[in-house]
C-alpha cells in the first residue's frame, strides 16, 4: 500500500522571465491547488538575487516556491539562466485532482519540451 | 547539464511515535542542513490531528515538515498508522554534503527497511 505519488515535472526552454519570479509562483500555486481540489496549509517563496556572469547574461536570479498541503506538497525551483523550471508534486489526494493540477501547470508554464516522472511512494516493505 | 538531484527516501517500520512529531522534524531538519553544509532560508511544519479509527489504533496524526534551502529543499511526511516516513531531498549542492545529509537522516530515523531513489533533474532537453 502506497502513501502517495511523487510527480516530477522538468520544464525546458522557459524563456519568459516572468515565470522566474517568486511572486508569480505564489499566485500560480494558489490557483493550482484550487484546480487540484487540494487544501493549502502554508505557502512560502524566495527570489534569488540576479548574478551577473556570462551564463546568466544579466537575467534575474531564480525563484523557489513551496506549498505545504493537507495532502502533501508542491515545490517549484527555477533557473532563468538555463531557462529551466523543476516542479515536484507529492500528493495522497485523488488521481483526478492530480491530473487537473498537472494539466494546469503545463498550461501555465510556456516551455519548449518537458519530462514527467511518476514514482509511487512508501510502496515496498 | 542537470540543475540538481532529487533523492527520495522511503522509510518503513518507523514505530517510534516521537518520529511522527512535527517539532522533532523541525529540529532534525535544522541539524541535517548543517551536516549537509546547506543554507536554510525558511522552515515550516504541521502536525495533523490524530484520527481514531481501526488502522491508527489511537496513534497521533502524522507530521509534515519542509525546509526551503538556498540549494533547493527537503520535505518530510509521516504516517504513524502505517509506520512510514517519506523524505525528499532536492539539492544543487555538493555531492559530499548530500551523502552526509542522507547518512544523517538514515541514522536519525529508526526503521526496519528503506528505499532510496535518485533522479537527476533538468537533464534532458
Amino acid at each position: 500500500m502506497t502513501v502517495g505519488v511523487s510527480v516530477l515535472l522538468d520544464f525546458f526552454g522557459v524563456q519568459s522571465l516572468e515565470h522566474h519570479r517568486a511572486d508569480l509562483w505564489e499566485e500560480l500555486l494558489e490557483r493550482a491547488i484550487v484546480v487540484g481540489n487540494l487544501t493549502m496549509l502554508q505557502i512560502a517563496s524566495h527570489q534569488f538575487p540576479g548574478v551577473i556572469h556570462q551564463e546568466s547574461q544579466g537575467k534575474p536570479g531564480g525563484a523557489t516556491a513551496f506549498a505545504l498541503l493537507a495532502e502533501s506538497h508542491i515545490s517549484v525551483h527555477t533557473w532563468p539562466e538555463k531557462a529551466k523550471i523543476v516542479i515536484d508534486v507529492f500528493t495522497c489526494g485523488s488521481e483526478s485532482g492530480l491530473t487537473s493540477l498537472i494539466d494546469y501547470l503545463k498550461a501555465q508554464v510556456p516551455h519548449t519540451t518537458m519530462t514527467i516522472t511518476r514514482i509511487l511512494r512508501g510502496e515496498k516493505e
